[in-house]
């Protein structure tokens, strides 16, 4: 199978470099969820394009860019070379010198420029590990179209763009899959779900969840189940990479708050107090970031008790074991003609799974549901 | 429903002080896990004796005992008094003068006695919270009775004693439950599952799954479900209350350690080296132990992540609340006739849950699994 | 001695609830550095005057408005009488009605009124606990001056309000003191300094050292002495009291952050990359902040070590008992006529102390400079 | 200068190998308190021998012992050959094959052997870092001098054998020192002092104060100075180096849990609750040790107040830093006649700091006269 990763940041080098590491049997799959249960194996998958709007990267191959982010980077990784991506203002205020299709480019022109590389490359899945836009949803398919015809630079995101690219896509060679591991609203958009649907593209989004969010989903599931009703929640985060970086910009900040949040109301059915969202940037922390939290609820009789966890997690190897399983499901799900979204693939692997009137359930849960969407044996139901 | 309490210590005091508390409206219940929803209510629940065999309690009122625990204790805990137990060697090493009916009796006269009161009080569920002994389990039904026909006060301790009092005692009356909620087997003693379902006992255990170790268990989910490879798991803990004085003692505390660390292996498939055991006694921590966690990871592509997990957790309350739903999911197994043990209730509720051969499971889905036996509907199944 | 509190919120009012109950013998005097080793008793100190800006404080009693704080008041605090204060704009966004003397009078007329009332009062010391203001230092006595007279309401802040009418005041009657426990610069700005000494003022400023500040002092110290090199520093706060709440106001945050992080500087002689700011603001929790800290530093041999430090701190107490000592030792500044500023007390008792061009330096060797000004016997030197 | 190693553990080779990396500019002393502000320099530090009664290491190079240690081994220490030690009873009970002097030799035989050494070796300074021994102080110089003339193989520990044969060297060559990092009383042993001012010998001791324990004595520090009054201290440690196994022994545990928690009634004055103790051993948390320390407080009006520790140190670095200090700084007492010991070099670098009579003091402020007693300016003071 075969896969294009949009942004050859850190989490799509580390995904190329680890899946390489895999394949020569260097390493283990760990953080691979599904590890090689399923039926395409993680040897099957191959890596064929990756696209970037960085102007150092862009031309260079993937080996030498993910040498930025990794000292040992397998030799094949030579043979990709990263392409001219779609940028519109996705890199705004970042101390990154950007360079898109669309500089020169209309927006369609720049998406049927895509379309045909795909093609070409005879891509199943298209991976999207951008930075964090800020954004507007669309909810309205002819709103969508519209902006696209009009060339609206203004309203239309980076991740708009390639999405709504994979659904022309999908449409000329019959199925596709788009994986939205950031957090614009892309499987929460009505308006791509009914062009996936009409168009045979697979979406799944929105938000890849690692680090914090998913475990505090499983902590305050933990609490919740003994009804400890919880006082409130905090939850700092910071970390040294450019998507830390990107947070500092107050607009994109905010579309992960919301993310964070909602997480915990979906779980308990009540909105404690909290304090969860991306804190701050400091660049010698690096990928691996530090995450405090401090919850206190009560407990039978009046007790309060409290907990606080601490954790240093690497931020994008935590993403790229994520996609291993992605791209592999996505072809799944193309096989089996699940066009638009499917909410037991997302339950599992997004911080904010789509569709948009589907609710976060506990990650614990969420496994085994997807274990039996993906004809697994589940391990403990 | 009527309860016995066999150990009004800080947890029987704290159900007892709690109980009435929630049912005068004075506060919510918090920290029961089923809440109201179950078809028996809290307000059903009705303390008809207690039990002890420190000198300094045998005779007073539950009132002026739970006094020395709490400060708020509702008048009505006056008209319980607390009666004499069974100590055999439960107290030993701890600074209690200790006072049992076996200190004049044979095994066989003491449980009789036992039995003749719970007839006369008309009691459905016996909840057993002494202090964790030294014990070693009988297997084999014939050499309990044996033990107790020869008046073996040292092969039999307070708790097995108190259970087979039970068995007979549910004999006589067509059904009762036994809830025992500390480390000494008996939910796992296939001597004892045995003479349950001979008498129409139910059995609850072993061991309340309170504080750090059902914690562990989700947080150690979470990361077998994403592949994570556990490099390490540490465990303190301590507290100032008399169940972690007695586990100063080295005997006493192999049973706790066994308990708390067959959980990683049982859930993980795999058993990563641990540290994993009460850790210290320091008296003014009182109820409200401290517990640390130091857990490390292997993620995708090598990553190392660490978890470190503090806590300050009230003990007493934790097991106390749990306790609620457990003397009325008794009655209902009862009703039911479900005699022997129910794993389902165990494997949420317990650290050890029997039968023998049956392994933890992720508390989180042992709670969906949990309301499916008490026909209540799941949450996100 | 006779002491006037600016400011009757949580610390105010913990320090007039503290200071009776130490005096009556009902507790300890914990939390207050030089207890009753100075010559100055604290049974000796008696707050004789309040003033504030809520209008819900105003015209009620220090008992009443201390009732919201702390459960145990003692009576006689039902005989001072909070009075109408400055306020200027230091109530700014915040959700209190706010009611000044400056509503009605000019800055020189309300300023007088205040020197009037001191005198009648005659007030020793007069401490000022307000809220955290956003301000800009005058540097220069002659610009201060000259904001006064020509009333420049948006210029001058409510603390270099009260600063300028202290000044006036101890020159009338030949000595006072004025304590500045907030973040404006009155220590560290010239101008003041030099108006403190042409009047007989004594001082001491500027904010409070309490909390995580000092502690980060003492902790970097530490590493400092073994030349260990630190990577970076994180601190998180998070409180729910007015003073947390305020700072979500960019502006005020920003005086906090500067105080905050030059003590790093100061101490380390080289600044490491470091995030150190209040972050956020949470109802629940109350005056109880949390804190977390992030240190990572590299040992011999290139190892890299790493510090998480987090704390439950109950904010208010913590500057309230060092206010017991800062008025004593302002009753003996000015005795000694030590007028200006007293750099041995601002180091050990100040965030940021004055004068302006002197650094922090330790606070476990500033504690003995300090004990030595006040002619106390070091501990350890 | 030259110096002898005896102990060529974790330590021991983590303090070779830092040494060669900054003689070559391949690091910086980070982790040496005083870096090169001494008159000797690091530079001028040479390692002439070194002994361990491991088997597998007699005979050996330093070079291929370090490896086991650590990846990167200069090749100069190929020239350093492992001597056979004495070892008496100090591995019993660990996984290593002992190999000793003392096998075919009687005490005196060996102390002359390893003189005779030391001679040809012109050794300046031995340092000890051996495995921590279980052992019994002699106090009186005469049992101590009859021990080993008797051959007393039972009475008699490593270190006490290797601290006897320096004093006879000393004596020999008119001045030598020795540094004893492990807890076994040497500085603190009235016999050996009497013997090392009789002898010309310079002792450094007792037990070099890395890790948590120092760190506590300025954060009490910290606290007391606030009169902050401490209800409890808990602080757990795990390590995986050999160390921590040597304390799995309880024997030796109890002789390091005296040395940390007497550092805690030395600086309060007071000895609250306590549990301060190495806790456990987990092979895969290597050399990096987990640290968790919890201390509850009370501050101004009766508030609690907590604070959390948690920390991940390298051991052997922490130390090994330390004594590239204590071998300048024992030449430089050589060189000073200072014979006997030197409390202001223990006070800072030792846990248990000599002589017997000394107290901790805060090690910020033991920095300071450190620094007078080497004739460098202190930094604060």
């Amino acid at each position: 199978m075969r896969v294009a990763i949009l942004g050859q940041g850190y989490v799509g080098s580390i995904f190329a470099i680890g899946l390489e590491r895999i394949k020569r049997g260097e390493i283990k799959p760990y953080g691979v969820p599904l590890t090689n249960e399923l039926p395409i194996k993680i040897e099957d998958i191959e890596i064929v394009a990756s696209y970037d709007v960085d102007k150092n990267k862009i031309g260079k191959s993937v080996y030498e860019v993910a040498k930025n982010y990794y000292d040992i980077v397998p030799e094949s990784l030579k043979d990709i070379k990263v392409r001219k991506g779609i940028h519109l203002r996705s890199l705004r205020n970042l101390p990154i010198e950007a360079e898109g299709l669309d500089d020169d480019l209309s927006l369609e022109e720049a998406i049927n420029k895509l379309v045909d590389e795909w093609k070409e490359l005879k891509v199943d899945v298209i991976v999207n590990v951008c930075t964090t836009e800020s954004f507007v949803p669309f909810n309205n398919k002819d709103e969508l179209i519209k902006a696209i015809k009009e060339d609206n630079k203004e309203r239309v995101t980076a991740t708009q763009a390639y999405a709504y690219a994979a659904c022309l896509y999908a449409n000329e060679v019959g199925g596709a899959c788009f994986v939205n591991a950031i957090p614009t609203l892309i499987a929460n958009d009505p308006a791509f779900l009914e062009l996936a649907k009409e168009n045979n593209l697979v979406i799944f989004g929105d938000d890849g969840a690692t680090g914090a969010t998913p475990l505090t989903a499983d902590v305050i599931t933990h609490l919740c189940q003994r009804n400890r009703y919880i006082r409130y929640i905090v939850q700092f985060n910071i970390g040294g990479n450019t998507d830390f970086l990107a947070l500092t910009d107050e607009e994109r900040n905010k579309s992960k708050e919301y993310t964070k949040s909602s997480i915990v109301k979906d779980i308990l059915g009540y909105e404690p107090p909290h304090y969860i969202k991306p804190t701050g940037y400091l660049e010698p922390i690096g990928d691996r970031k530090f995450i405090s939290m401090d919850i206190e609820y009560i407990s039978f009789n009046g007790a309060v008790d409290e907990l606080i966890i601490n954790g240093r997690i690497n931020d994008s190897p935590a993403l790229a074991g994520l996609l291993v399983d992605l791209v592999r499901l996505g072809k799944m799900a193309i096989d089996k003609k699940e066009f638009g979204t499917v909410y037991e693939v997302n339950a599992f692997y997004m911080k904010n799974p789509g569709p948009k009137d589907k609710k976060n359930i506990p990650r614990i849960i969420a496994y085994e549901k997807l274990r039996m969407w993906a004809e697994l044996k589940p391990r403990w139901l």
